[in-house]
């Protein structure tokens, strides 16, 4: 059985593992404090083009999430997200624990439109008594979102603009960051994004790391103390090095943007075998995760081979897939994936 | 310079690195249901000797007192601790964050007397009028203390007895769980502590693993739904393998053991190596941390060779340091030592 | 000036207030354990049927919903609301503040429909990876709801139906209870709504009290130690008797019922009068707030004499204002009010 | 059966429940925008002497407490109390529920000295780590104290210094104000206090009113958005008037004093009349509550004409017991008491 079920499938990239031992027993300070913390701070820093940014560790997607929104809302702030965005509703209610309301906007393709955010704002700010509603205080995107789509460089910067004309801090959830900057639909750097928002996190977890997320504050807006709201949320790891050597080795050569063009050109040789064998695809996703629709006949013979993530029933007899690569798929994936599509067609 | 400034100052254990590496590019499922999370369970299980025991692993020690604190007290319920207790005083108000009460007892040596414990009952449901103050609903308990103390089996006897009429839960916080049991005064096994309470955890960040703490509930108590609780809180890992091989191979030819021995007796011979250089301890300590009082001056110049972490001020003139061994605790580590307190003897 | 813009504009029911008076001087026991708080509860008991009942009485509408929702839920667990739930977006996220997600549902008029819950739990426990999503463990329905509109009873029927077949607990907010069920178009009685629920609460702010709502559990499902749960919310009042006695007297020769009956008597002329003069309706209530669309330049004139409250804009020159009838409207107000349109008719 | 079991036994005074009946058929704008609660708030800074001060109205002492401490501190800080501090054991929980920590110190006589602060202060800034633990970012004081002791005005001065030499905010809980001012002990006035703090309370609830009290922010820093805070925390009554009609009152004609100086004669006459009677005290209190501590039998015996709360057992044969006056309290009151007492002597 081969899996396209998610893009964390596999533990870690080789090279980090090799680094995780290389430096095992060397004696380091806790909490995100050591030498490669540090180094790996001072690299995405630089990757980022943002040499004042202040960057921290976190353990996972969820967790940087709940983390960066409790932290940088005011009391009387919320998060404006799309339905279907991940702190929406696959967070289990994440966000909300921790005291703060998520502010649901309609999306199209997992995205939220410049003008659906200004119409909202407007109109919060127009007639409203809203003295008795949470104001909206940030707004989460995904990059790429849920459904694997991309906010273009024009998107971005009408967002941004908006955020700032209301001071709405922009929050980007870069899980799956890499594989968003490396789509050949991108038509974005990572400086470019990094200066088109106040907060954002480089996704580790499913970018070859076994687990972590880089959150960068790009605009000199740590929240103070953040170590220790960290800890308040026990999501500080005593052993912060786990995350240092990970990400370190990450910002090492480009090894996280290699990784992430190999997910990519995977992604698109997998969307191509979907549509060279007759397969519709749910929506057009630019980035590792792809959704083809599947006849249920053909679904349940395929899955005698490949797992996917079940997505959502298309109709009666069609059902939606996600089929994910990830710096791990390899040729041999792909090749058992045409072998199994090819005995269907 | 070498360092006995704590339990997390080398990464995992090599066997746990290596079991790590092996089985790295396997295609496994998420979120903790994988075969190494299974295995990890069943062998923890037996350990225990509790064939129903549920076993789920959070990625630190902060992490698993709120997640299991705040799962397990019902809505009018706080937790008792020692003022001295983790809880209390050094997770930054996690406790709290989770909307809970942490209800302070007195402690001598870092443990709660049964005495003082059965008084603090008695008084609450004796005369006042308690629907204006939080319930006592669970006491938080560490093996070993933040003192390296241990509580005796006849303690956790008497405490468990007590819990059990006053329908308290019992937990007890297994941070470094091995070093306790490995102690030449514990007197006690893992069955035997697994059936003093309710629910405990197995501490790895502090005992061979990168991170990790492997959460036992003893009565088929487990709060229903937990992984949506834990993933509420942010402290749901996609990679749960990460944390699934390492307790595995902890939890192999009782390595877990195997390696809180090794830093017994390493501590052992610290003890007397501080003793022999005419130094007093802050307390007698039975377990991987040690207490020495050192003259300041005599401090600082041991300080050029050896990081200890800085404890308290003891007078105008002397200073007590946490001297921690661990598994990564070498002889060249105790040679180094012995040779800096030479100097100053 | 003449006011419709709410039906809190008032004091309380005079009534209330002389009992208020009468036992002012009287020494009572605090929080809720005086006499007439007792006396209250037995007659709103006898007034819903239901004997066993518990009764509970809070100051405010947010704070019974805040309080109820959060010690019903389990933690896995959210609250189902319309998208217009006052729950959803007047409450400046009181219920997310407890740690609670509302999970909105589509509504039409105010109201869920039973196809649309039915429809939604399907799913969750359909094909849906549910583990990672908050669980539906309650249902928020306001009666009346936000738009005056009321649910009937076949249709309440229906939705405690799919409730009991899912475990989910059926809360009506009943901040406006009596002004729904004074409506011709109810076709319900107090006991009957009583009984096609888990938990309700009988408006008093809105209905002829200073403040305070008192929540009926009527399935002897309190949580334990309610009282505790109240006060850990800042929601227990020192003086319950504020609550017990106001509650008494509109519970004794069913003021209650007859203030509700007044008001709904004036909405219905005040509804015809609207119609007489050509305003359309936004929507058709039948209960105590009526929604007129006024053309602009109208709405200004008539704003000189009439006060409403701003709902939304309908056009560029339209505008839905919320019209509100009470306990204390008179004869006077609503010749004003056909003064002031006439004037522009 | 007369009761000094508290200071809210009874209603509100007579005139503030009088002004309650004559404006209560006027038509006033919600949530504390009524002219009732401007005049209010006018009359309280004018008493206070600070013409710029901040007042807002909350129901109820712990709702006060709770959402004062809850939306002035920062992320990363917790609230100093003494052990006996109302919110430290009396509330439920209410401020941990809100996600913070109490940080308590030891006390003597209900207060915590100076010297004790600044202690603690200096050692938390000094050796340890910190980042790690709950930052103190304000002081909790009550004035006067659970015991009924008052904080001198040098006290107050050293604390107010200590607060600002470290940057925290020092909040008063004002719940018995009132009877503390009027205390000949006192030797401070209402603007004195006001002054000598940055947040504080004038409690309605125990001193005329049938609830509320105000908060009073003396330094332009009312946290932004208030009101919508108070709303998220379920604290904001609909009728806003019942508690703008009661301070207004209150603070016409000087009622507050004159009635506090009332309570405090009658708690002069009743501590006398303990002595007379040969009863000890358990404490010296110049406020309205008396400490006295009874022989068992005897109280037994008082107790079936005199109500008491019950403070704490004094030893096997003796009691405490809290005696309380109030506005309320009459001369008959006083000579129940007095023959009740004779009986025994």
């Amino acid at each position: 059985m081969v899996s396209f079920e998610s893009d964390y499938i596999a533990g870690a990239h080789p090279e980090v593992l090799k680094r995780l031992g290389e430096t095992n027993l060397e004696q380091l300070s806790g909490y995100g404090t050591d030498k490669y913390c540090e180094s790996a701070r001072e690299k995405i820093r630089k990757a980022c083009g943002l040499p004042q940014a202040d960057v921290e560790f976190l353990a996972g997607g969820t967790q940087a999430n709940a983390v960066v929104i409790s932290t940088m809302l005011a009391d009387h702030e919320g998060v404006i997200a799309a339905e279907t965005g991940h702190v929406s509703a696959h967070e289990a209610g994440a966000i909300e624990f921790t005291g703060n309301e998520v502010l649901l906007l309609p999306q199209k393709d997992g995205k939220i439109s410049p003008e659906t955010l200004e119409k909202y704002m407007a109109e919060f700010y127009g007639d409203l008594n809203h003295e008795h509603m949470t104001f909206p205080g940030m707004v989460y995107l995904s990059y790429p979102t849920e459904y694997g789509t991309l906010y273009s460089k024009a998107e971005l910067e009408a967002i941004y603009g908006i955020c700032r004309s209301y001071k709405l801090t922009l929050f980007i959830d870069g899980a799956r960051l890499g594989y968003g900057l490396a789509s050949k639909e991108a038509g974005l750097t990572l400086p470019e994004l990094a200066a088109l928002c106040d907060v954002f996190y480089i996704g580790g977890t499913k970018v070859g790391a076994l687990c972590g997320e880089a959150v960068v504050f790009t605009k000199n807006n740590k929240p103070k103390h953040f170590i220790t709201s960290v800890k308040k949320r026990g999501a500080l790891l005593a052993k912060g090095r786990l995350l240092g050597v990970q990400f370190d080795t990450l910002f090492t050569d480009e090894l996280y943007f290699r990784i992430s063009d190999h997910a990519i050109e995977m992604a698109e040789r997998m969307k191509q075998m979907f549509l060279s064998h007759g397969l519709k695809l749910y929506l057009d996703s630019p980035t590792n995760q792809q959704f083809p629709i599947f006849e249920n006949g053909q679904l349940e013979e395929v899955s005698k081979q490949i797992a996917f993530s079940f997505w959502e029933k298309y109709d009666d007899s069609h059902t939606v897939v996600r089929a994910a690569t990830s710096w791990s798929t390899t040729e041999e994936d792909l090749e058992a994936l045409e072998e199994a599509l090819g005995k269907k067609a």
